[in-house]
C-alpha cells in the first residue's frame, strides 16, 4: 500500500528499505536531502518537503513519524495543518504516550486518525523485523494492517506458543493494537523499562563472578574496615566471562537476545575497555517507573535499573559527600582515597 | 564411558536418560527402589546400595549426585570412604560452592577429585540439553569431557556468536569449566541471581501495563490520599497481557527463553488465578547477593528480586506494622482497611 | 496580625489555637459549622461562608488553607474571585507544589500573592510548633513574618547549630522562605520522602532483629529450599523490641523524634497487634520519587520505602503471580502453601 | 569497680576517662607506650604488657577491648590463657556476633565469661555516653553493672517515653542486656545497618532539592535524550540546603541527631566540597543485609543504602560498561562523554 515516512535517521531508513522490500510505495521525506536522495535511489518517490510529501498522496493518507521525540509535536501541527478528514498519522518514535492522549484529541478534532506505534528492533529490524505495539483508532490500524504486517518478523521468527492455534494471531506475528491512543507507546514504555532490567540484571551478576577473587587481594587491617570473614570462599580470579556468557546461551535458564548480544560484546572486548560506563537513558525507563509510582504499584527492579544509570553518570556525587560529611561529624572519620573499590 | 548416578528424581532420572541416549554406561541409584526400577526399563544398571553402585564400577570411577542440598553433603562423606584414589565424585545439585570448596579440600587428602557442576535446564533439559557450569582438577574435567557434552545441548543449538570461529569451543557446545573447586557452583549461582531478576522485570512490568487502568478508577477523597494528578493519562484497563507477552517474543529486546514461558503461562490461565503469588527461592539468589555485599559490589536488581520473593511470603509484615504504628504516632493516621489496593 | 484560617480539621484547628494563643486575630471559616463555632468558643471570629470570612478581613487580606488536597483546588478558584490586588493566599496543606506553580501564576494575574507552606508537625503541632517550608512572593512572605514566628517552634527547642552567631534566622526558629512559588511544598514533599524512608529503615531493621532466631526454628529440608548454612549464628529468639527501641534513643547515632514515638509504641503494644501492616501514603512520597527520576538523580532508599507501602497493600500480587507462573514453567516448581514465612 | 580496658584509641582512651571521671580503677594497656603514658597522666593505672595488666587484677577480673575487630581475635585468644575461670571479657570494639559466639564458647570451656558490647556513640562519647548494646552470661552482666551504668547517658538525657514509670530500667539509662552471647553485637550491627539507611535517606532528599533546578538547564534535543517534559516545574536553582537541614531540626517529622550533624556540616561548608565523596563502611551494614537474607527478611533500604557506598567507591564500573556495551550492540548507541549529569 501507499504509505509515507517522515524521518529518515537509522530506524525511519531501514523501515522504508523494509517496506520497499516487500513492495508497498513508499513516500519519503526528511529535513536532510541526502537522506531523501539515498532512498530515492533505492526505489522511494521523495519529497522536498512536507507539503509537497502530504500532496503526493492519495486520500486517505498515511503519514509515519520516526522523528526525535523533542521534535515530533512541531511535526505533528504542522501535519494536522496539511491533513484531511480520513487521512492518519502514525508516531513510531519513542514518544511519551501522553503525548499521544494529547495528540490524537487534536487530531479527532479534525477527523483525522492518530495512531501511535512503539517500535523495538533497533539496528537489526530491517533483517530481523520490528516488534510493533499500537495505540488508536480501529478505522486506522486496520487500513494500516498490510503496512504492520510487513514490518513485524513474521510468525516464523520464533516457535509457536503451546496452546495457540489455528490462524496466527498478529501478536504471533509480531505487531499488536494495544488499545485506544497512547496504549501502543506505554506498552513500548514498559518493553524498555524491562529491557533496562534486563540489562541490569547480567551486567550485575557478571560484575559479581569479576570480583569472585577478593579474597585474593591483600585485606586492609584498620579500625574502620572489617576483613573478610572468609576470604578462602574467594579465590576465584579471572573467570572468563566471555566463556560465561557463552556457555549460558544454550540451555539455561537465562537465555535471552540480551545475552546473545552480550555474549558478542565480552568476545570482541573482554575488558569492555572501550567504554567508559556511563549509561544514558531515553525517557521510557523514567516514564515506566513514574507510572508505577502513579498506579500505585511496587516495581523495585525497574527503578532500580533506572537508577543505577543515573548514578553510573555521577547523580549520587553529592548525596555520596553528605554521607561522608556526616561520618566525619559523628565518627570522625576522615574520607579515604583511592582508586575504586 | 561409564559413569553412575546417585540421586533419580525429576533432574536425575532425565540425566540419565539424555547419557543412555548417547550411548553412555550409566549405573544408578537411589533411596526409592522404583526409581531405579524405571531406569533399568531403560537401560541402566541399577544399585540396592551405594556400596554395590560403587563395587560395579570400573576404576577410576565417576559419580555423579543429584541430590537436594541438604542431603548431599552426608551422601559424599559416605562416597569418600568408599572410592580410592583417582576416582571422581561430581556434585551436579544446588550446592552452595563454599561445601564444595571445603568437600573438594577433604576429597583431595585421599587424592579423591571433587568436581561441582552447576546444572541449568529444568524439566526441558531432557530434550533441550543441559546448561553446565564446571569447577575443579583438570583430571577429572578432562575424563568427564564426553559426559558433559552429551549433556550439554550442543553448538547447533544457538546461532554462533560473530567472532567465534574455527572448532566450537566446549562452551559454544553449553559447558564451561569455570575454575577450581565451587567455581561452577558459583557460576550457576550468580546465574540463578540474574534468573530471579529477569523473572521480576518481566512480571513488574506486567504489573505496571495491567494496573495502567488507574486513572478509570473511581478516586478517593479524603486528607490522606492525594488524587492522581492526570487520571487521564491512565485510562488503560484491561489491555491483554498474553498477547503482550507474545508480542513482545518476536522483534523486539526483551526476547528471552523465560519470556516464551511467560506466554505460554499467560495463554493458558489469562488471570493466573491458580497461583497464591507466593513465591520460593532455593538458596541460589541468597549466596548470590551475599556474594556480592562480601565482595564489596553493588547488586539492586539482584537483591530486589530476592527481597521481594521474600515479601511475597509475609516477611515485611511486621515491619509494615511498624510504619502504621509510626504514622498513628505522629499524625493520628488510622490505618485503612480493605482489600488489595 | 490579622489571619483568616479555612478548613478546621485536625491541622488547623490547632494552628488557630497556637495563633490565637499568640494574640493573632484569627477569622476562621469551615463546611462544619461546629468546627467553626469549637473555635469561636476559644476566641476565633467566625464567618458562615467563604465571602462573609473574606469581608470580614481588612485588606491586605490573608487567607490560610488547611484543606486535604483534593478540594483544595476548588476553594483557591473561589478565593481568587473574591479576594483584590495585594490580598494573599497561603496554601498549608499538602498540595503539590506544581499546584503551587499554576496557582501562583492565576494569582498573579489578579495581583494576588500566592504563598505555599509545606507544614509538619502533625498532631503535636500545637504544643510542639510546626515546622513551615514556605514559597512564594517576598511581599506577602514578609507580611506574614509574625504568623509564621508564633506558628513555628522556636530557636531555643533545639540546641543551636556550632558555626551559627548573631540573631537567629529563621530557619533556626523553625521557618524558611525556600524560594518562588512552589518552593516551599517541593520542600515540604522532600522532607516527607525523607520521613518514609527514615521509618522504614528502622522498620525493616527491627524486623531483622525480631527474626534473629530464624536458626531456632525447624529447617525444611527439600529439593527447593536450601538448609540455614549456619543455623547456630541465629538463635536469638525473642530480642525485646520496645527495648531495643529505648536503649537507642540516649547516646546512639539513631536517636530521633521518629524513633521516640517508635519506643512509645512498642512500649505500649510490644507485638503492635492492632495493627494490620498496611501503610497508606499521601502523596508527597511518590511525588518526591518522581521529582528524583524526572531530574535524574538517584534516590534507591526514598524509593524502595514508597514501594514498599504499595507492597504492604497487595499491589505486588499480580508480579508475585507471574513469577510463580515462570516457576512452575521452566522447573515444574509447585507453589508452597502455609502461613507468612 | 576494677577495669582493665585494652586499646586506647579514640574510643578506647575516651571511656576510659568517662569511667574515670565516674570514680572507677581503670587500669590500660595499648601497643603504644604513649596512649598509656597520656591516660596514666589523667589517673589510670598502665601496663606495658598484657600479662602485667592481667596480673596487677584482682580476681574475678574484668578486661575490656577496644580494638580494630582485625586483631580483637589474637587479643582474645591470649587473654584466655591468661585469666582464670571467674574472669570476664568485655569486647566493646565491632566485631562480629559471629566471632561473639565461636569466641564466648571457648571462653565458656575455661569458666570465663564472655561479654560482647555495641557501643554507639563515636567521638562524642565521652560527654554524651555511649549507648550501650550487650550479649553474654548474666553473671558477668551483672557484676559489670557500675561499668556499663557509667558509660551510658544516664536517664536525663532524653525525655522519658509515655508508658513508661517506677525505677527507670537499664534501657532507659542507656544499656541494654540483649541476650546470650553475640545478642549485643547483634543488635549494634543492625543499629549501624539502620544508621547507613538514616544517613542516606537524607543525602538523597538533600540531593534532589539540590537538583530542582533541572528544568532551568538547556534541554539536551538528540533522538537519544527525551526532554524534560514540564521544564516550568523545576525551577528551584539554588535552594539554600544549609538552611533547608536546619529549619528541618526544629517541629519537623525528620528531626534526629543525624539531621543535626547534617545542618553543622552543610553549614561549615555549604558545598561540602572538601569531601570526594567515597563512603566508606565498616562492616555491620553489610553483616545486616546479610542477617535479613539468611533469616529470609525483607530489607530493602538497609541493603540499598549499603550498595550506594561500595558505589561510591566505583564497584558499579564494570556492571554499567556492560550496559553501554549492551545499548552499543542492539541499538548502535554510542556512549555519551561529558561531565557529571
Amino acid at each position: 500500500m501507499q504509505i509515507a515516512m517522515i524521518g529518515l535517521g537509522r530506524m525511519g531508513a531501514n523501515m522504508v528499505r523494509r517496506l520497499l522490500r516487500a513492495g508497498h510505495e513508499c513516500h519519503v521525506y526528511d529535513v536532510s536531502p541526502d537522506a531523501v536522495a539515498a532512498l530515492v535511489a533505492e526505489g522511494a518517490r521523495g519529497a522536498g518537503s512536507l507539503e509537497e510529501l502530504v500532496g503526493g498522496l492519495d486520500a486517505p493518507r498515511s503519514v509515519w513519524l520516526m522523528l526525535p521525540a523533542a521534535i515530533t509535536g512541531d511535526t505533528v501541527t504542522a501535519l494536522l495543518g496539511a491533513l484531511d478528514a480520513g487521512d492518519a498519522i502514525v508516531d513510531g518514535g519513542n514518544s511519551s504516550y501522553r503525548d499521544d492522549i494529547d495528540r490524537a484529541e487534536q487530531a479527532a478534532a479534525g477527523g483525522i486518525d492518530y495512531v501511535d506505534c512503539g517500535t523495538s528492533g533497533g539496528v537489526w529490524g530491517l533483517d530481523r523485523g520490528y516488534c510493533l505495539m499500537i495505540g488508536g483508532p480501529d478505522r486506522a490500524v486496520s487500513r494500516l494492517r498490510p503496512v504492520f504486517s510487513s514490518l513485524a518478523p513474521g510468525v516464523a521468527t520464533a516457535p509457536r506458543t503451546p496452546g495457540r492455534s489455528g490462524d496466527p494471531s498478529p501478536a504471533e506475528q509480531g505487531w499488536l493494537h494495544c488499545g485506544p491512543p497512547g496504549a501502543g507507546h506505554f506498552v513500548k514504555m514498559v518493553h524498555n523499562g524491562i529491557e533496562y532490567a534486563l540489562m541490569a540484571a547480567y551486567a550485575e551478576g557478571l560484575n559479581v563472578i569479576r570480583n569472585a577473587g577478593a579474597g585474593v587481594r591483600p585485606p586492609e587491617a584498620d579500625a574502620e574496615t572489617a576483613p573478610l570473614r572468609d576470604p578462602k570462599y574467594y579465590p576465584y580470579d579471572g573467570i572468563d566471562l566471555a566463556e560465561v556468557a557463552e556457555v549460558w546461551r544454550r540451555g539455561s535458564v537465562v537465555g535471552s537476545w540480551l545475552l546473545d548480544l552480550t555474549a558478542e560484546a565480552l568476545q570482541a572486548d573482554p575488558g569492555l575497555d572501550q567504554f567508559a560506563g556511563r549509561v544514558s537513558d531515553s525517557g521510557e525507563g523514567r516514564w515506566t517507573s513514574i507510572a508505577a509510582i502513579e498506579e500505585g504499584v511496587s516495581a523495585p527492579l525497574l527503578t532500580a535499573a533506572l537508577y543505577s544509570r543515573f548514578a553510573s553518570r555521577g547523580s549520587e556525587l553529592f548525596a555520596d559527600k553528605v554521607e561522608s560529611a556526616q561520618r566525619l561529624e559523628f565518627g570522625g572519620h576522615v574520607e579515604k582515597t583511592g582508586g575504586p573499590a
